[in-house]
């Protein structure tokens, strides 16, 4: 309790100046565009950043967001606002302009993530507690539908929830091993069609930028699940199987995930479970075609806009490096060393540059992307996720 | 003259009509997300319409951007302003949250088209009149470099000018057959790149959505040219040839064009020249896998973002029609006819909507890209190029 105290004591010490240098450069409201605007993710204070990401700047820091470990975001169609997604089942919709909080619901006790559709009117969000998926109104943030994860078990908990096209929403039932699409063309209840048996322990998803591949990691076998949600009547179909989870003795330190950037050139780009090693998988077979050792376990493995480069930030205790590597033959080019616990990282729009959250430094880095040279560094308290509006117009974001 | 000048009063009569209804419904500037802005070009009036894709509305016209024959747009990257190109080689920068111009500069005697870098720093376009290439810094409009398209037949035209990842540009020139990439990574003049003995008369091409592919359809032979751009020293390969391009009597009533949305799926989707035929291309192998006969001359063949469908304008006399084509199996899905002389076609960011501009019902119809449904119409002085502010997180567009 002590060693806590103290560690909390400098916390706030550092917050407080951090936090004074931000309102320092507060601005009134402005007349301004939103398509490069973002946030950052303040884990431990409930606190976001928004940013520019063409200065490279904070504009304000927003709180009151609640428990945002493992939050994360989608945005308006228009850029404005921003829908954060806390551990702690709140909705926050937050004006990027004014730097208010428009709306804030706690619509579940533990949830996991959400999207918004492709026509930007609905948002849904993954729930842990009770399992299932809730959505909403994305103007008022009024219930809409409610989805019981409803299996012969009880309720499953939910993951992987994704936009496709289509007013459609993908995700996957832990406990039940199922994925479900929520098809809300129609006014009124959803049409929902469920896919058994995609296999064990479902724990994070995927759909690919053209809306095509839902891909689902499993957790509890050695595989992933992908849907062709391109065709009339989609087969589940595993691959990768027996790719080595769980084959070593490395206690898996966390689970990576998987992001819709997954894709770089012809190839599906994963972060293997419990391996140091990201796979490749041919996207019209679904085969292996190529492994990369890497540092660490992986936790992202995230492509350069347009799929040139993959960068990889790993699990404790090797998360003070990234690597990256080339999508043509899989070779590390380079590793940075940002600092210790790199926990997430973003790139501009078209790839340019990209944000690196470094949490125990305190710090966003900001590198260019094909140089590798460190552009800026913007402070920030235990900086966790990051987002730009422009994930506004990806699918599977 | 006679039937010009009363073609000419009956048209003001019907631009004052429409004027008086949009200005009825214009508006002071707002503070306002730019995510779901965009503009139809109005071609003939020298002026455009700034439209708001969620509530499928006009904000305002702004006029005085003289000639607009042929008229495209880019984005910067904050999604405020449109650099817009006219035919008479003027770059307008217009302000669409305040619908004014903040800049106006004519560069060069004729042009054909312009991209923005990356970064969103610099704003290139290629000129026929004389022919080369003009830089400018998309803040200032201040000139910062200008490539002369310099052969050993003089000048040569320019065409194809695309952005690609890391500050440059590719384009290709229409006398000399050559294709030029200008990097722009370091400050002071670019370094050019120039591979000569790319195909007679290039007249058009396209980046992939990726930025790895440049492809340079020929008029003066029949074929098209790919070079990689993710290799170090990219080869220019010729594919398609031999495909038909002028083999039938056919005359050509405007030239097709290429488009950065031509990836849908595993293939590139091509208009075939002077042929009544769409061509598909596998992305890997370059090699053609299917043709699809079309009601008429393809002009644009624009994927759905994600790819999944495939929407065809036509040429003079068939250009009422538009016709959608799936891209598993190529078929025709579905055939519209939204009325004379569709001209263009612009999908929202996620390919919920499309927008259709047909010029000589002085609309534009907006439709559900995936039921074909005819959600609103807009009305429009002569419309042609329609272009979305999401443009901006786009390479190659």
């Amino acid at each position: 309790m002590r060693a806590l105290s103290f560690i909390t004591a400098a916390y706030l010490a550092v917050a407080a100046c951090v936090s004074g240098m931000v309102s320092a450069h507060a601005e009134p409201p402005a007349m301004r565009g939103t398509g490069d605007l973002g946030i950052v993710i303040e884990r431990a204070s409930g606190s976001l950043l928004i940013v520019d990401t063409t200065e490279r700047r904070t504009l304000s820091r927003l709180e009151g967001l609640g428990d945002l470990s493992h939050a994360s975001s989608v945005f308006s169609r228009d850029g404005r606002f921003a829908f954060v997604f806390g551990r702690d089942g709140g909705i926050t919709k937050v004006d990027l302009l004014t730097a208010t909080i428009a709306k804030r619901i706690i619509q579940a006790g533990n949830s996991i993530g959400g999207a918004i559709s492709d026509d930007g009117t609905l948002v849904a969000v993954a729930n842990y507690e009770p399992g299932g998926v809730k959505v909403f109104d994305s103007e008022t943030l009024d219930e809409i539908s409610s989805i019981p994860a409803t299996w012969r078990g009880g309720q499953s908990k939910v993951i992987g929830l994704e936009d496709a096209p289509g007013r459609r929403f993908v995700f996957s039932l832990w406990d039940a091993g199922e994925t479900w699409i929520a098809d809300f063309t129609k006014s009124g209840p959803p049409d929902v069609t469920k896919f058994k048996g995609i296999g064990s322990q479902p724990y994070d998803a995927l759909v690919t930028g053209d809306g095509r591949y839902y891909v689902a990691g499993l957790f509890g076998e050695d595989g992933l699940t992908v849907l062709d949600l391109w065709q009339s009547q989609p087969q589940p179909r595993r691959f990768l199987q027996g790719y080595g989870r769980g084959e070593t003795a490395l206690p898996v330190y966390k689970m990576p995930h998987l992001e819709g950037w997954a894709v770089a050139g012809e190839r599906l780009v994963l972060p293997a479970v419990g391996r140091h090693e990201v796979l490749w998988v041919d996207i019209r077979s679904f085969e292996e075609v190529r492994r990369t050792k890497v540092h660490g376990q992986p936790v992202f493995a995230v492509a350069r806009p347009g799929g040139r480069n993959v960068w990889v930030n790993f699990a404790h205790p090797h998360n003070d490096v990234v690597q990256v590597l080339d999508s043509l033959d899989g070779r590390i080019v380079a590793e940075l060393k940002p600092g210790p616990a790199v926990l997430h990282m973003e790139f501009t729009p078209r790839g340019h540059e990209v944000w690196v959250s470094v949490r125990d430094s305190n710090v966003v880095q900001i590198y260019d992307a094909r140089t590798f040279e460190k552009k800026a560094e913007i402070p920030a308290l235990d900086p966790s996720g990051i987002f730009f509006t422009s994930r506004a117009h990806q699918t599977g974001l």
